[in-house]
């Protein structure tokens, strides 16, 4: 399903096709956790600012409204009215991130739900089902994300449970393929290494799960606490023992310039929250790096938040003008904020394919990597 | 600039000419207190559902960001980025309703700022220099809105000032006309009449001001603490006293059915916050009645919000998602509430609109008055 187009260095220019479209990467996936895109933005939104895949997460759809009742208004796809790929994270993240009394067993984890309390397990089978109900058109393996730093043995133990429960993912997942009434009998399973940052580790486990021929692998448990360069030299190490084959994902990563090194490194797929975090505490990127709307100078500012940009916010908006939204406190600030930073995400892309296609990718990097990343 | 198209009963379909464009009436302006909608709207989704005319706030914008500064940008029309008629209320309303430690004088009205409490005086000639740094199509007399019950005294001495205010503002605004640096030099004043709900005294207002031969003539002070039948007796009383041959506003007013009875006593322009308000709260307007979409029977509704309703929120999504997006406390929720009841409100006008023109307002009424306000 993944074409490589052309590569530049290790980065690559690609194709990933999927029952809902084909995915031009790298590519940013526009997240919308619960079914919807935070700042007000809908699926007719993001089809306006360049979205390609809509993320959605597991957990949070299983807590409210229940994959159940996803599935029985035709799948997520019909529910958000967004007809783009769409790719559910597992639930795993979420579990280690924000359920509350977790208990690990060879079978899953026993949970408290962040939302009313009420005691939840999940295991392979059991997030299969739910990405199976929710219909996307690629289903994240059942993972542990491992907090870092932890124990080497701890870490070694969890990485083999890992590719067991990823051995259960790809047959159950087969198995609702399989059915009759499946909402989405194309969904994928895509593996996803662990390790934290021992680099044997990392690797042993990324050889294992690459035997099991996923249809795609993705990189996990990074940015949770390493730091930058530790990030980076991990990526190197584990795309090495990547198929070439299929597309690489690397979770929840990152800024700008985590992104355009990302990249750098072979990886074909990104996806994060910042851009709407941060666009709703009104920082905003921009190609000549990080506007705070908020401060006083923008206040009679008539140019757009960044002249280089096309999306609908700086073809139409004033700097003063989302600035003073933000002041008065209008949800309106929050929206466009959100939508000019995911819509910059998505061009920074389109921006990192051509430099790839041109084989630029170099000087592509050299010139912007530090800058988006810097506060003007 | 009105021209009366048809009279059906008292009720009148209309056309009324702004520097920004024709309106058809009865309308519904659509209320952007701060130069934006609640509910994360901007002015290109106001275009979207039907909206003729946006009306913003001299007191809010005044407190923030500043008229000047929006004088500076190019005046509110630029700013926000609404090619469309603009009217702003004068400011009298919110300082009666909202700011602190009033002081009134027949200069004006000193009072302490609801945002950062600093003392500000406002009289006719600063509402009229504030109203035409904003550049607004429409400006609103500065007046006194006084509540019910307010003793009979009080009511006539206030009058008589707000009389005085309206003679005024009347000079000011044309000064402000009369200036090559005019914003907006077409700008037009409304005088409000008031009187609470003595007979007498909202009569003789209204004769005296519609002496003054201004392009628009308002009832202000209703809705604000008297019964419904008291509102409709009250604006019959007034209408009798109205110009014909100039378009009646009736300020902060009100439900779908207040509307319909409103537009049967000859009224042609209208305003509320409800829609918006009870948008957020999630009380969405339909023709068959007012949804509660947070109940639990629309979980698994496909349906639309309204199945009459050809708005974009109900062309694209179903109960059951918007429930889904209250319940999980996402921003989109209220921006999909907001823009259904506006359009909804947008729409009814039409509606009124064509009935009027076939002569068939009074079984229109009929059918809609009550079923409107209701809840299913």
């Amino acid at each position: 399903m993944y074409q490589l187009l052309k590569q530049d260095g290790r980065a690559r220019r690609g194709t990933f096709t999927t029952p809902h479209g084909t995915i031009q990467t790298p590519v940013f996936m526009n997240v919308g956790t619960q079914g919807a895109i935070k700042g007000a933005l809908s699926a007719e939104d993001l089809a306006r600012i360049g979205c390609q895949v809509e993320l959605s997460n597991t957990y949070h759809l299983h807590v409210r409204p229940g994959d159940d009742l996803i599935r029985n208004m035709g799948g997520l796809h019909k529910f958000m009215t967004w007809d783009g790929p769409i790719l559910t994270d597992s639930g795993g993240f979420q579990i280690f991130s924000l359920a509350k009394l977790r208990k690990i067993t060879e079978e899953g984890v026993a949970f408290n739900s962040h939302v009313d309390g009420r005691r939840i397990f999940m295991g392979p089978e059991e997030s299969m089902r739910i990405q199976a109900n929710l219909g996307s058109d690629i289903a994240m393996a059942f993972d542990e994300c491992i907090q870092i730093p932890s124990p080497y043995a701890y870490v070694k133990d969890s990485c083999d449970r890992t590719y067991r429960w990823l051995v259960r993912c790809k047959a159950a997942l087969a198995a609702y393929n399989g059915r009759e009434d499946a909402i989405n009998p194309g969904q994928m399973l895509f593996g996803i290494n662990q390790g934290t940052i021992f680099p044997e580790l990392r690797m042993s486990h990324m050889d294992r799960i690459a035997e099991l021929d996923l249809p795609g692998y993705a990189i996990g448990g990074l940015a949770v606490g390493e730091t930058t360069q530790e990030m980076y030299d991990t990526i190197e190490l584990v795309e090495e023992h990547m198929p070439k084959d299929k597309p690489r994902y690397l979770m929840g990563v990152g800024t700008p310039g985590n992104i355009i090194e990302g990249a750098a490194r072979g990886v074909d797929f990104f996806d994060c929250v910042m851009p709407a975090r941060n666009g709703r505490h009104g920082h905003l990127f921009t190609w000549s790096g990080i506007v705070n709307i908020k401060n006083e100078k923008y206040a009679r500012d008539e140019r757009p938040i960044d002249p280089q940009c096309d999306c609908p916010v700086c073809r139409r908006f004033s700097r003063a003008y989302v600035r003073h939204l933000f002041k008065a406190e209008e949800m309106l600030a929050m929206r466009l904020a959100v939508m000019h930073n995911l819509s910059f995400y998505n061009t920074l892309m389109a921006s990192i394919r051509r430099a790839i296609e041109a084989g630029e990718y170099e000087s592509f990097r050299r010139a912007y990597t530090e800058t988006l990343d810097t506060r003007i």
